[in-house]
């Protein structure tokens, strides 16, 4: 084991696009467990849009990175070594730890083995929850109803759509290529898609696959994409506002959103945070899990390897290069 | 009684701001009722700012009122004729018989004695019944929590504030000038109260007098003042979404909103329309009647008189010129 530690560093808050200099990869030491603690190894490292909000200073859900810091993210680990009797080496744990290689820790949830660590990372991780309880917590789909999914190819979007279908209901994913729409229909049971970067007119696309109108939107996008949306709501519509990616890399002030239809189709707009979800993760699990295992719901992954690569990587998110989850393999799973 | 019904028509859709002869008064003869009708005469006119709403055709909750059609509008009415068994001369009537002095009408909600007719026409009317249903329904205010109103000392706002209240809140309001403030404050328990004409950074007026950040805001106004709100939610805020005064009059495109904190705080926008309650007016009565009785709930009401007045009048509610209900008094009360 090479004494090293290689961490990307928030340096500078990023303003628009990210630039070089605003992170640094750095070497450090490998840290020393303390009495108590464990030494893990990250082996996946999650990259979401929501990463470059915590780069910011803008108004947030968490304290952004501080400067100086290691960035911020999601990861899974194995244990290397361990002062802690609960743990041992070799288990495989649910972290924290953010874009480096190694991390001392004083604990950590363990995950059960008989799945593919990459489903922890998506399906049935954060991910996973974030689809599940945004759309039948604050989405409350019924049979029949229309529910339009954007950013439908990443890894939220597939899994809201997988949902709604086998909540019976009509599904229409937007997209960024002729491909993902295919697949989306093909292979994820998708009714519809539109691919967003060749349709001239969003909200007469979303008129004919959306006939009687709109009843759920799960809503990713953000900008011009929600104004098309907003233009077609059924009466009582819900939009679930899990993220708007099209806007995290504005610079000064965000695209407005006429609002007007909330108040004339009586319809909601709701924000959530996974995090708020925690206390309920054993619900998601127990019906998100048998799913996966029957097939019902597919995930897919895009895996770029190295930390080295954690943040050329992250743009993929902004500019749809990836499909479904995006991870980092960091190093290899353990034997 | 002359034979002679005054009536404004609706010759086109404003454009803008109302210009002459987007409406016409003309006159008609009073209408002859038929079999089991009534002939009912108007008493008060309400006039509410979506009247700018249905003389246009923007997408909206009930259908625009055509061309050449009577505009419409809430009446309370004297039955002056009957052919009708249950209905004798001089009952007092809840009719939405629009912007006229005459019709004639199959039937009619009788209203009971005992209450001053302008508190049907506003606190015990849909007026109240919009402020409670939108507050404690979609709202759901808890005590110790914070609650903005706009346009606080319209019919609807002042309402919403003395509800709030009662339900334990501290209550700010938003008004056009010092006087509604100090009135809102002084007569109406406001805690505080911010003439939005005067301030100048509405930002941090609103943070100072909401220092743990707004849990509700009954937003009647849109626009600037819904952004200024934006910035001071609470976690887990509602916005009940009542109406946009400051929009209706716009030509093209209207204000975007940041939706941005809706997703960072959590929080909920929610539109609504008072006709989708009509079938729990029964407990709107059951409680505000007591309210108002026992002077716990306060209104004011602007009163101008005469038919000819609507149109003219009507431009008051979007330059502030009313303070709470305004009414068009189209005839004597019955003795």
């Amino acid at each position: 084991m090479r004494n090293s530690n290689r961490q990307w560093i928030l340096k500078k808050r990023p303003v628009g696009d990210i630039k070089p200099g605003d992170l640094e990869l750095v070497e450090s030491p490998i840290p020393v467990p303390g009495p108590g603690e464990i030494l893990v190894r990250t082996v996946y490292l999650s990259l979401d849009p929501t990463n470059r909000i915590w780069m910011s200073d803008m108004e947030q859900y968490m304290p952004p990175v501080e400067l100086g810091e290691v960035m911020r993210g999601g990861t899974l680990s194995v244990v290397e070594q361990s002062n802690n009797p609960d743990f041992k080496p070799g288990d495989v744990v649910n972290t924290f730890t953010g874009w480096q290689e190694y991390a001392a820790v004083p604990m950590a949830q363990k995950m059960p083995p008989g799945v593919p660590l990459p489903a922890y990372m998506s399906v049935l991780g954060a991910t996973g929850a974030t689809a599940y309880f945004g759309l039948l917590d604050l989405g409350k789909p019924q049979p029949g109803e229309t529910v339009v999914v954007s950013a439908a190819a990443g890894a939220v979007g597939s899994i809201v759509g997988q949902i709604a279908k086998l909540k019976g209901c009509r599904v229409v994913g937007i997209a960024g290529s002729d491909e993902k729409c295919r697949h989306l229909v093909k292979d994820f049971g998708f009714d519809a898609c539109i691919n967003y970067k060749t349709e001239k007119d969003m909200r007469a696309a979303l008129k004919r696959e959306c006939p009687n109108g709109i009843d759920i939107d799960f809503e990713n996008a953000g900008g011009a994409i929600l104004d098309a949306v907003m233009d077609n709501l059924a009466m009582k519509a819900r939009i679930v506002l899990c993220g708007m990616i099209s806007q995290y890399n504005a610079t000064g002030q965000m695209a407005g959103t006429n609002i007007t239809n909330i108040l004339m189709k009586r319809a909601r707009i709701e924000g959530f945070i996974i995090i708020d979800y925690l206390p309920r993760f054993g619900e998601f699990i127990a019906e998100m899990a048998p799913w996966v295992m029957q097939g019902k719901i597919k995930y897919d992954t895009t895996i770029v390897k190295g930390i080295e690569s954690a943040l050329p990587s992250l743009d993929m998110l902004f500019t749809g290069k990836n499909t479904g989850k995006l991870l980092i393999q960091v190093s290899d799973e353990p034997k």
